[in-house]
């Protein structure tokens, strides 16, 4: 998964770059096709590729609702990791990882405002309120051409 | 999947019976894994098996949180169409099918309440409110010990 | 409640002064202090002062969660009826009251992100969607600082 | 705000007792007529009678919309206080009333089933998941006979 070059710079891998990984990495997500896009302490982003898999109307050939609510799902924790990540600098890069794993969606809200059409996708997570124990993201989910297609909230538990 | 029997009488496929298909067919129901497993007027749901690809947390080999917000939604667009069929009846078998594409959800909302955990899982879908245009469904996924992961509540244009 | 002088003009009221007029005047509205401050035909606010009723929180004197959730539910109301005035211009007076009066709402979400501390607060609202039968608004609640206190999403029965 | 007399009962007073005192005479709660009807450690519920200033439309007279809200809000949050307070039975009195100012909404869902028609309303509030740090509740609000008005989802941060 990891060339040998990158893997002998890993003792300098930033706590970001553990969390991109661990996203970049989880089955959904492949399965979906999503790659982070970018990746910033207060906001984040996926991109992903239309594919007939995604399809949710065969009629209209538009993404699944599913879909849409699973990449906004999976932006939320993405953005809701990172900005918790100022407060976990000092934990070794394994403890890093396991307080990841326990970063988990309390609940989500999606308005879907438009058909999901497109051959490319790209969603943007940013923070909205972050505390010791809950934070709160928005996420965006848009075309190739910018159009939007949906918007969310997430409520994430990162204590 | 149906007894050659069912298939001679076509001709008289119940509406709920096209619903039905729909459904099972939608390409990311299917890469999901998802089968309807009841359909009635005010009420439905699907089963599927835990496979690796839905796993969102490999730490804890737990559904992803977009699989469960994916299966929640397609639960209650399958409730809401169904709900919405009584004042279709009259409507010709292709209209039917046209009508079925063009219910959309509006939005939802997604509590997630204890890890997704299980090796089979089934959702159950409600009619809250069905009216002319709008439907609004409550939703239920549990595993295979009716221990319960997560509700959701979804509004579905439906005129 | 309007002095004869404006009754004078009435005929030449606009469509949104009739929808600024109802919501000056829902009992409840009134209740809590609330005035429109702005209305267009995309977007929509009101402006109210805090008050010892409006607390919900004695220790800290801050606004009560559903004074916050009452302001962003009636300030999405506002925006998708104006939202969708549009295509009700060529309705008599009275048809157009009699149509605000069915303009109701499916569902809101209220996210809480900071204490509702202030001495004057503002909303605005803003349309998201809008069709013939729904109409989905985001709003958001402000004290005199500036500082955002709660965001919402509302989904409106239009039609 | 109490009488010597009861004053001189305090020590026996219950834990859930401070928390039903708080929502009794929190000023918003008093403005719109709620009592607590009952508070159980896992569910709770308030009462209220119907008047004109907690009406939203004129046409119809029926509950405002924020009105609704507000009351699922505090249902939730009675709720959630009561179903935390099992960890906090070892504070002193002034600590838990500390503790109880804490409490606050992260968010909350409110779905519109019926208008709020009806001369008394009762809620009822349970609750779905409850941790350290955050409680998720589910409220419902009924008329005197027992139709269902509204129901919501809540977040709260308990901890």
């Amino acid at each position: 998964m990891k060339a040998s070059k990158s893997e002998s710079t890993e003792g300098i891998k930033s706590p970001l770059n553990i969390v991109r990984e661990v996203y970049d990495n989880l089955p959904f997500n492949r399965l979906l096709g999503l790659k982070v896009e970018f990746l910033e302490i207060d906001r984040a982003g996926f991109i992903f590729s239309m594919n007939n898999d995604l399809i949710g109307n065969t009629a209209h050939g538009i993404l699944h609702g599913g879909v849409i609510s699973s990449v906004l799902d999976t932006t939320g924790g993405l953005t809701a990791t990172a900005s918790a990540m100022e407060r976990k600098q000092d934990l070794a890069k394994d403890e890093i990882a396991k307080w990841i794993a326990r970063v988990g969606t309390i609940d989500l809200r999606v308005d879907y405002l438009r058909p999901g059409k497109g051959s490319q996708f790209h969603s943007i997570g940013t923070v909205m309120r972050t505390g010791r124990k809950v934070a709160v993201t928005r996420m965006e989910l848009s075309n190739q051409e910018n159009i939007l297609i949906a918007v969310g909230t997430g409520t994430y538990i990162v204590g």
